[in-house]
């Protein structure tokens, strides 16, 4: 289980100027841990100013002898503990690494030369050649993770990966798998092709084994249009594409909706193996089999069904993540747990760890909410039961506001928004228990997601278009979804939606 | 009951120059009825040349007279009967006409002047303006059709209507209706859309009624391309159709192809009510919810499956077919019946009356055919188990050809071309009871379809290049279907297709 796995110390090794500090420290918020630096903890129990002053005063030896003193204190403390360069070194401190989980950061010396532009601090730093070429010829334990050229949230995301959380299958009849690394767990198709979003190409090394061919693909719903859907028709034309083969497709909801609709109609239907990199995808877009393009200015208009053969939720990707677009992927989160009183008020409770990016937390989470999605789901795959049309809270305004706002509005902070115009409404309508609205409004408030439009520039007249083009009119009228209370939704059909009240309800 | 309803005597009344005589005959043709003229009679019994002879020996009264015996005589005979001009003015003769089929022929004065240039051997044709008024003014019984600019197919298809032959659901499952007329049967939805093949758009008086919007087509393999899916998208969104409209299909398989696929991706599908126009259509392209474009050289490359909400298989379209088109879906019926020993035994027997079009027969194997390729979808409606493959009998070979002539071969005459190569080179590796192929390729040749690719022109190159991107490859090869006898199957995954062989077989 993914928890248990993760509850080992996790220690971070590396030259100096290899990022074990800074790293260190972003690993343990996504963790919910503490983080400690040995060398830090070290002079500061000595009142040493750094680890120059206490090698002046007490010698190399005493710093030996302190720092494994601290390591087999810290050993069991499940904390993110950054090791001074080469105390690991020390057969006793081995001993200890082993036991635990342990990554090695590297970096090349020219960039450590950038990061470290005097020295000032650290000891050894005039024999830092001798020494790096010293330690590169050493035995070294430790998955090795290069952080020359990268961003802190890629190397984040590689230190979660080694750290081998366990890939659990969540959901088995939709072959839904959770874990950090699950994104590279095997396909067994001998005629596969990828496709991988232009943001995560870096991510290559995660993609499973065994496609033939990779097509670099640029994500963002401005690629969810039908012309993309013929050039990758075309890809998949080329590579020789057969029914016994199947599509692989890493990146964000624009992406997979996209490619998912490729393969659908390719040889009319190939299988679709998911792995998604946004959060908005890993609770909500890869969920389902609906897959789609934008058509004529209606969000999703064309598109087809089709339950992906795997879903990979690796959110080991989630630290690459821009923090709104992690937020944008929160906002569904929330909507499901709308649907779910018990469920709302354990995301409400934990919401300030979910804000924070609490990975531990957040996959038990993202477990629960894609299971009550997958329950939805099974209940009327082909939404014609009406079932998962209760999936669609918020989202009628929301997909009018994202529209009208030039789409500079997220689609996560877009549904938010029309969970809020649309449960003060019920609520101003004597439909919906007294406090639904305003407790929705809060959850958000609290996640740092906006429940007014202010900021955003809402082009009216293609407010109201948009809602026209919604796929939820029918020749009675356009289907809202509205909360009775937390946990207890309805459908009403609208001859004449009340548009500009809905506006109003978040300006 | 079909067949029942139809043994009526079938009387077809009108003014002189209207068509009676080439029409009956062409209706008996299509029935497998003798046609009888009553003026003829009437003078070859008399030894009169004809009825102005008649009438200057002995009189109008007499003629009267011998009319209402012949006409008595006759009445329960079954034939076709035309009728002479007037006729049926005589109460007597009314009220044998009541219990009878009866159909009028009207066609405006100009026209009749043109057919009939001087007037030779019709009596009364000075007084014909006179004459002429005197009638549309008289009531007179039967339904009225027009065959003022009409061809001699279509005025055929508007009396078979007009037989009311009796509509039959001969699947339940697949909701097909079959029957003359079916194409009218009501469709119960509120808020449908249509497109109608421009060949048979001046059927639209046959079209169900109920759809708001309805959009000409223009058919054939032609028009199967991912651009037209694009124009029909525009069309449903233009016309707003929503998830609980329909979209109703008229025309041949190409166009129920293409229209298919475009419904069934608009809003991730809207259903599909086909009235298919050819007999390739109504055997084969509308059954089963296959839908598909052609896509980068290769047939049917890109689509989606979609069973269709009903079928209606109204054959007394047949008429307005050019032969060679009729004759390539009777291939398709022989494709179908060469997978049953007892329905292949019965094909050949009637091949004759089938080649001849003989609409009574040919309804009764279009029930047989239908039903035996809807076992086949059942057994696989995704076409993944293996055993829909079996309806591609002939097709690996036929759809190369179909490309390589540049498609100036029509599909059935393909198939058919595809399955004498089959068949005669797995008789020829022996997998195959000897006699199969001939017996396959008599019965083509007694149906008047080629078995030699003699008179097409068919492109080597092209045809090798063809085969390679058949949908039937898989990674390990091509999977051909042959057959072991009549009525019984196998598949066959070839690494090397002898395609050489292949060609060398039907050459």
């Amino acid at each position: 289980m993914v928890e248990k796995q993760v509850k080992k110390t996790i220690f971070i090794a590396g030259f100096m100027g290899t990022g074990k500090t800074t790293v260190g420290k972003e690993v343990a918020r996504y963790l919910g841990r503490r983080f400690i630096d040995t060398d830090f903890l070290i002079c500061q129990e000595s009142n040493c100013e750094n680890v120059e002053d206490f090698f002046s005063r007490f010698g190399k030896s005493i710093f030996r002898k302190k720092e494994f003193e601290i390591i087999s204190r810290l050993a069991d403390s499940g904390n993110v503990i950054s090791l001074g360069g080469g105390s690991d070194q020390n057969p006793e401190i081995k001993n200890i690494l082993i036991s635990q989980h342990l990554v090695r950061l590297v970096a090349p010396m020219s960039e450590i030369e950038k990061r470290i532009k005097n020295g000032s601090g650290r000891p050894l730093w005039e024999k830092r050649e001798e020494l790096y070429q010293k330690r590169e010829g050493e035995q070294s334990l430790g998955l090795k993770i290069n952080t020359g050229n990268k961003q802190i949230g890629e190397v984040v995301s590689l230190v979660l990966r080694t750290l081998n959380a366990g890939i659990e299958i969540i959901n088995k009849q939709h072959n839904i798998i959770l874990g950090w690394g699950s994104s590279n767990h095997s396909i067994d198709e001998d005629n596969s092709v990828g496709v991988i979003e232009n943001d995560v190409s870096g991510y290559l090394f995660a993609f499973p084994k065994g496609c033939n061919e990779i097509l670099n693909f640029s994500g963002g719903e401005g690629s969810k249009t039908y012309k993309s859907i013929h050039g990758l028709l075309d890809f998949f034309n080329q590579a020789g594409l057969s029914r016994d083969g199947s599509v692989v497709v890493m990146g964000g909801g624009a992406i997979s909706d996209t490619v998912g609709f490729a393969a659908s109609i390719h040889l009319r239907g190939v299988p679709v193996h998911l792995i998604p990199t946004t959060l908005l995808s890993m609770v909500d877009a890869s969920i389902g089999g609906k897959f789609a393009v934008n058509f004529g200015n209606a969000k999703n208009l064309v598109g087809n069904f089709q339950m992906p053969k795997s879903i990979r939720i690796d959110s080991s990707f989630l630290p690459t993540l821009k923090h709104e677009e992690y937020l944008s992927g929160l906002a569904e989160m929330i909507k499901m747990s709308c649907l779910d009183e018990e469920l709302f008020s354990a995301v409400y409770k934990d919401i300030k760890s979910l804000k924070n990016q609490n990975l531990i937390k957040l996959d038990s989470y993202i477990k629960k909410v894609v299971n009550l999605k997958c329950e939805y789901v099974d209940a009327d795959p082909y939404d014609i039961d009406n079932q998962r049309i209760f999936l669609n809270f918020g989202h009628t305004v929301g997909h009018a506001i994202e529209l009208s706002s030039s789409e500079k509005i997220r689609h996560g902070e877009a549904v938010g928004l029309g969970m809020v115009a649309m449960s003060k409404w019920s609520e101003m309508e004597g439909l919906s228990e007294t406090g639904t609205a305003g407790i929705i409004q809060d959850m958000l408030e609290r996640a740092g997601l906006p429940t007014n439009i202010e900021h955003f520039n809402i082009d009216k007249a293609s407010f109201f278009e948009a809602l026209q083009k919604d796929k939820k009119w029918t020749s009675q009228g356009l289907n809202v979804v509205y909360p009775k209370a937390i946990g207890d939704f309805e459908i009403s059909n609208l001859t004449n939606p009340p548009a500009e009240k809905w506006l109003d309800l978040i300006s």
